[in-house]
């Protein structure tokens, strides 16, 4: 749950509601590929894997959108849907850890085209500082406060073992990032300020054998 | 949202229940090691980012646990939470696509701790087939069908680029699996009996953009 201060007012928007605002946005783009002018909430709330009540409730947050019976005009919604999730800008993204993680999430090819752009990686490793990951250099973690007071990242991908991983968020914090997206899979601490997430790709799979389990 | 037909009723689980199901477990696996006999649901949801009414909630489909006053017994809901969310055995697993995504996901310590054990892994680059990833053999993905057939997987990680990504997962399903993790940023078609989660990393960033975007 994000808690956050709309320019309206004080909200709390679930994380699940973001989730589905930028699935929402994924098929906007794939109409306005196709050209179509409208779309309706019931076609949305099949791609976000929800109702349209669901839909209509989501949007409500933040406006007024749409007209009965005639659906949503596709540019406009999906523009400020950008516009919401804060896609309409350049992000500055930095990756702690050049393991096999970190060397996929460099050569993400999804992360340039949504302007999240990666400007630098840390490692401790002697044998990785000064390599590239597709195109992003490896510097040493040694360089992470003095880089960071002069890059101003936004947003720090944590790609390090668990054991590691609060002593270097601390450091993050410290430095001044205020968004964390965290691979490690431990439960992390920082302050009310800064927006973390955490993917645990074991997590995803229990979705998966719950799945299996659960079902005739 | 999965719809599946539980022991006792058919019912419609979120996702996001499962993914706080799993939270649940992981806060109560610490308190186990902690040796602590009793949690409140109080401190579940603090760990599941959620209420303590929502807690009660997201137990009550699966039955009644906990006595009110006294909290939750930790190992027997521990127990409980592993049998609900189907870890309590083991499932074997493919990997489809020996890029960097799916060598970092062969060489994940998170997936054998939690029962999910690779198997194997699949590419059609000639120069992939044979080689290792964290001991994990890379097969011809022309084996593919033949592999399922006799190896009989019960989920397959999807580890390539969207343009073949519907493509495979026809494959994968006619084979008879059952469960997919998708990796691939396209949305896929399955049929209703085939789980599918698709994990997309610029939409974990985008999270994060929204989060930096609608604060002060």
């Amino acid at each position: 749950v994000n808690v956050f201060t709309s320019r309206r007012a004080v909200k709390r928007i679930a994380d699940s509601t973001v989730r589905r605002l930028s699935l929402y946005l994924r098929y906007l783009e794939d109409a306005e590929g196709r050209g179509l002018p409208t779309i309706s909430s019931d076609e949305l709330a099949r791609r976000g894997g929800t109702t349209s009540a669901q839909v209509r409730k989501d949007l409500s947050f933040f406006g007024s959108f749409g007209k009965r019976g005639l659906g949503y005009a596709v540019p406009e919604l999906a523009s400020r849907l950008r516009e919401i999730l804060g896609l309409q800008r350049d992000w500055r993204v930095i990756i702690v850890g050049a393991g096999k993680i970190g060397a996929a999430l460099a050569g993400y090819r999804g992360f340039q085209q949504r302007g999240f752009r990666v400007i630098g990686a840390y490692d401790s490793s002697p044998d990785k500082v000064g390599r590239q990951l597709d195109g992003v250099t490896i510097h040493d973690m040694n360089q992470l406060e003095r880089d960071i007071a002069r890059d101003r990242p936004h947003i720090a991908i944590l790609a390090i073992p668990g054991d590691d991983a609060q002593r270097v968020v601390d450091r993050l914090v410290r430095a001044g990032v205020r968004a964390i997206l965290n691979f490690a899979s431990v439960q992390l601490q920082v302050p009310g300020e800064v927006a973390l997430k955490t993917v645990n790709m074991a997590m995803e799979l229990e979705g998966l054998s719950f799945a299996l389990t659960n079902r005739e």
